[in-house]
């Protein structure tokens, strides 16, 4: 569904651990930074989502760490829509390094529409179809 | 496999989000404390694994959050091993409130066994038959 | 002013670094434990003094690393009440190591009080009262 | 002493906490990042200065917040080299918007040069030149 959306980054110090590559939960902030992207250059940001009062919660998370990355390490977050509806949004994500663009790992998230309450409540048509255009 | 371990901990401040809410990365931050003290209880510290050579590397991860838990308050982390072999060992998590032992989220990860240089290594027999006993 | 308040934790995996110690930003987050146990510990949780609208915002944080700790390593969080108005409250700190309590940092956090809009709002007598009690 | 390096990020939706700012460890984070980028431009990448078996440790941390960062907000992290000899190196920090270029917060880290187990080992004049070079 859609373009995706690449983002680049570097591995940062403070996201290694003492077996000196990124720790497992740094991937799971980079899939986020990879959606924030996303939603920018689908001409949405999300932080203009959640200012209209919607917010798109976290309900699952995975993520297959195929390779290490290291302090510095150049690389690129891949994400993909894979579904959207005005109540379900779920997003692929891939981890390649910026060298060669190989895997390093894969995941995804599922999301439900809230308000800030915290209650089901479905994204509206503009929003929905930003997300999903091409 | 074995007696489930279970770990008391509250939410850190610095673990909250703008949502008001502990953000989804820290879930995989309390698995990993979680497995620390299942270790520990088991007989063998994950430090000493370490300190023979041996590190139970994260090559799968998966998380589904069921309900928010909010800034200080107490939660259980109970670990169950699902599987363990020489090479592969499999961790099942639930996230529960201390107050009421409502599940708050659940999830799993799956790991392999290296050495330092990341290279497949099979876990000594001593060690997996600490982790699997009862 | 007032008796400190210690709190014990243990460093955690994601907590290290790839120099094999605990990364320089985690002593800001135990720093952040030690002020929660405190203000619980005197009788006014900090979530309390947040329902009340009233927010202890950091504007300084200073802190000195003498020497490291290393994962799974129990250390022991001691806070001080420097100075308390309604306006401004500085706490000092010290991370003593639970082997033998020796100093591993110290440092020190300034903060204003303030409402939900992070203007400046002053504390009121009852959580003054409190956070400054013997 | 020399140029300062400045280098941009946005505010991580990680980096937020139940205020709905970005949380005071998250500028120590940066003003790592901007000494990475600080020693890349000057010609010696930290990653090098780590294989070449030398490390400079944090031994102070200091940080005066003077305006909140939002989600998403641009800002831009500002190194200077305040002082640099073998055995010691001092950066200054400044933490801007990108917007306005309004200053968010300052601070500094000192750091001793130290080999692979943490014993004072002088930095190389070559190592030590980069650095300090315009």
């Amino acid at each position: 569904m859609g373009t995706p959306v690449e983002t680049e980054e570097r591995v940062r110090y403070s996201e290694t651990d003492q077996m000196g590559v990124a720790h497992n939960k740094s991937y799971l902030e980079w899939f986020e930074i990879g959606r924030t992207e996303f939603c920018r250059r689908k001409g949405i940001p999300y932080r203009e989502i959640e200012a209209q009062g919607f917010y798109l919660v976290v309900v699952e998370a995975f993520c297959k760490y195929r390779k290490p990355l290291r302090y510095d390490q150049a690389f690129i977050i891949r994400v993909t829509l894979r579904d959207a509806t005005s109540k379900k949004v779920v997003f692929d994500y891939e981890i390649l390094t910026r060298e060669d663009r190989s895997l390093v790992a894969s995941g995804y998230t599922v999301h439900i529409a809230t308000n800030a309450r915290g209650e089901v409540s479905p994204l509206p048509a503009p929003v929905l179809d930003k997300i999903s255009a091409e």
